[in-house]
């Protein structure tokens, strides 16, 4: 039985399209910094994915800082900023925040200074879709890239955080989004690489792998492709609610990204329920795939108002475009069994 | 007629060894910080080139922390230590040390308090080599590394920069290298990735990319393989100082990188060389590749006791292993001819 992977919200597999243009840009060996045919043809991969990422995320006319990834930008653009922040946002991002914005039940969280707060579009373990106010200092855009559409010109935001490897392109790249003219001191330096925003040679084979990846996620999206993964997504937690009917949804009473679900079974560990669901053939994670190692509460469903029990007992199941009906099926049974054994040995 | 490439120092192609493991890369697509057998599949990628790199570098049982470049592994090791420098290091590294470091008339550097000090063992726009002192915080190996025989446990350095692209690894992916045991704070903060040391996601395919080549790097090292490039270098110098006998070759007198040549013609800039010769069909630099776009003179000839008229019209030449003595040949007599066409000029 070939193994199942519904845990694509941690990473998903590289596009055929991503992989072509990396290998593409192989052969494209010059320093983009150098001045001659070699410099100018690696500059050249570099200026096209550059335009590609923008397209995608609707952000044409502004800067895109590529980065070694989400957590990198997250770095420059929020270091020493002091900006506001929920308990919902993603590690890379609260590592620099003031935690003190409030969050409801279905995760919804309350912006009081735009200016001076950042807001993720969507949360990566329960998908949950926020409204960004007019104005927002920064908005981690990571998970709903590619996932939802959107476009960083009308968002609102003043700039966002974006990752390759979320949406099908290479790990270990990423971009702070900025609008044009917004002051982004450098805190790598040396080189005038990205405007003098980031110094150091660019990573131009995975940076070729994310424009490549960008487009055709925007292209999918704009398909309705992910249409048919959030019906899945549906019909999963309607077969999980059948099978078993004491498990806790977290955030579905929220518009949610299409692929994601979180739900939760008290006293049963979710790092427990990840190393039980990987030998029986599935993929899944208990937060977010940063976090994991760390066996502890989620700080997200501790936010929103559940209690440690829950909080801990919580898994994330997410979707990707090459789902079948087949896989959500075999995953829903054979996970329902394992809890019905651990009521058992609770009982 | 082929384009000939010595521009090797700046960056060199991507080694087949390299290209074979991230192409092998790009199927493995969990993330490494996933618990689950995709996870792990993605961390047993990068431990493995982390010991091909460790192994390459002679740095058996000390720390390898990849980053995006050595411009970050620099600004990791550097950032709010206040080391002292000379003005012949990289500007990823000068960008944070005091450059108060003497240098002489061929470029060889005085350190007088090791453990507050980095100091380069080989200089990319010279090729000269350092003489590392027992005890230094931090080497810049960069250019060294692939290039040089030198094992990182006996070189007397706490901590190490290096970076893939320079020996046939992809670009943006580099390590800092430190003793076990050295305190380093992470500036990447967020998830629990490289032992807590710098967060994000990792460059799963550029990782395996950099181990690949850091291996092949060591043995082509073993095996020789630069001694010819030396001789070509030699070969190139002689012959343009008969063809150009008021050329200027800079840390001649030092001990240098095989593969590296820097002269100068008083009053001929170097960027317009660099351009003259880029139309000519051949790619070379005036100074580092991540300073070039700047028009001035080098700083490490002036550091040197260079004037300005000659650090200005400094050229720099680097072979690689696939150069051949046609390329160079070439190279000599068409720089020569505008070399002489600029004097004739200037008269």
């Amino acid at each position: 039985m070939n193994r199942v992977y519904l845990d694509h919200n941690a990473t998903t597999p590289l596009r055929a399209e991503a992989r072509a243009a990396m290998v593409a840009a192989m052969d494209v060996y010059g320093n983009p910094s150098s001045v001659h045919a070699e410099g100018r043809a690696a500059k050249a991969v570099i200026e096209k994915a550059r335009g590609q990422v923008a397209a995608a995320l609707g952000a044409d006319g502004a800067d895109v800082v590529f980065t070694s990834s989400a957590t990198e930008a997250a770095a420059l653009c929020c270091a020493g900023r002091g900006f506001h922040g929920a308990l919902v946002e993603h590690d890379a991002v609260s590592a620099w925040v003031e935690p003190d914005l409030p969050v409801n039940a279905n995760g919804g969280v309350t912006v009081t200074d735009p200016a001076a707060s950042v807001l993720q579009l969507a949360n990566s373990e329960t998908g949950v879709v926020q409204d960004l106010p007019e104005g927002l200092a920064l908005s981690d855009m990571t998970q709903a890239f590619g996932k939802l559409p959107l476009a960083f010109n009308w968002s609102g935001a003043t700039a966002a955080l974006v990752s390759a490897h979320k949406l099908g392109g290479p790990k270990g790249v990423g971009a702070l989004v900025i609008r044009r003219g917004t002051d982004i001191a450098a805190q790598l330096k040396g080189g005038g690489q990205e405007m003098g925003r980031r110094a150091g040679t660019e990573n131009v084979i995975g940076i070729a792998g994310f424009g490549a990846a960008a487009e055709v996620a925007a292209r999918d999206l704009a398909e309705g492709r992910w249409d048919r993964v959030a019906v899945l997504r549906d019909k999963l937690e309607t077969t999980l609610a059948e099978l078993a009917p004491e498990t806790i949804f977290v955030g579905k009473d929220a518009q949610r990204l299409p692929n994601t679900s979180c739900f939760a079974t008290p006293g049963w560990k979710g790092e427990t329920q990840v190393m039980q669901m990987d030998l029986a053939g599935f993929a899944i994670s208990a937060g977010s795939a940063c976090s994991s190692g760390k066996v502890r509460a989620s700080k997200v469903l501790t936010a929103m108002g559940y209690d440690e029990d829950v909080a801990a007992g919580a898994i994330r199941v997410s979707l990707g475009l090459e789902t079948e009906e087949d896989d959500v099926m075999r995953f829903a049974e054979a996970w329902a069994a394992k809890q019905k054994k651990f009521h058992a040995r609770a009982a």
